[in-house]
């Protein structure tokens, strides 16, 4: 069970063009309410992210790692390493990728941090299973997009958490051909 | 009162690079269920959109005009009449349009019908109110953007109905600076 959960603004961008998340940071919001992510990361076994989310949490987190689970790191570069941090990184085919996650992950979830072209090659592959947004009140007009695919999604839950709608959907495949 | 009530997708576009609405059409949702459309325009006493708005309006309703409200149509083309529809076409400022938009509506909202840009237009003029979206469970990865603007927004409420999630905001301004 692969889960992309996110922020993102109404207009669906992760980040602005320069990778800054200060619109976001600034939103009240519970930790612990709806969507939280407290609750969401308790089931959480294993995480994956691409190279602009990994260099983004080194940087806002002062060059420490915050996850103590396996986490995957998509990346054709050559990343800096963190000591102690259980990393590993990878690229190309995603599918190897998962099921090494799921092999880690002792039969709890996976998480997506991002970014959004991370989360549409999971989807092409068949093994995104949910995504769970935040959408912030705020639009940018331009930015790093939440998910550069058509993708048909099925609604699961909705709610509202401080400045936040949070909202749960099953993916469904690829969008369905138009009918018109 | 101008309101931007519109129907997005959850990466925020209005409609894909053709500008078409197939994926929109068909998902399930009551008209006057939660941020349903007929209670939403019994309120309304003018409306104005872009010009591809209404070349879509057009064509998706055979040539005919389906509003019998005053109606302003912000272009600089040289759009086609429609027989005994109340339609203005105007260009340039908006702050002109929305003056003689609120004249006519007899103290009942407008309604901003689209595109973005339009809405941008607006919010940069200071006036746009709020911004009404149905979110349809589907990303699309291109096309006609919500509103292409850095803005600041305020939830006022949210809902469900039928496969879409509905809130609505109020423009609080331009995006507030980075506090970093």
């Amino acid at each position: 069970m692969l889960t992309y959960y996110t922020a993102t603004t109404l207009d669906g961008f992760l980040a602005d063009p320069e990778d800054s998340l200060d619109w976001l940071l600034r939103q009240p919001h519970d930790e612990d309410g709806p969507f939280g992510f407290d609750a969401f990361m308790a089931g959480v076994g294993a995480v994956v992210m691409g190279s602009t989310t990994y260099e983004w949490v080194l940087a806002h987190e002062g060059g420490n790692w915050p996850y103590s689970l396996p986490a995957w790191v998509m990346t054709s570069r050559n990343p800096a390493l963190v000591d102690g941090a259980d990393i590993r990184f990878a690229s190309g085919d995603v599918r190897p990728v998962h099921a090494a996650m799921t092999a880690a992950a002792g039969g709890r979830r996976l998480w997506l941090v991002g970014g959004g072209d991370l989360a549409g090659q999971f989807a092409e592959a068949g093994l995104l299973d949910e995504v769970v947004v935040s959408i912030a009140p705020v639009t940018l007009g331009a930015g790093r997009p939440l998910l550069p695919r058509r993708l048909d999604l099925q609604l699961v839950e909705a709610g509202v958490n401080g400045a936040f709608v949070g909202a749960r959907y099953r993916v469904t495949g690829p969008l369905l051909e138009d009918r018109s």
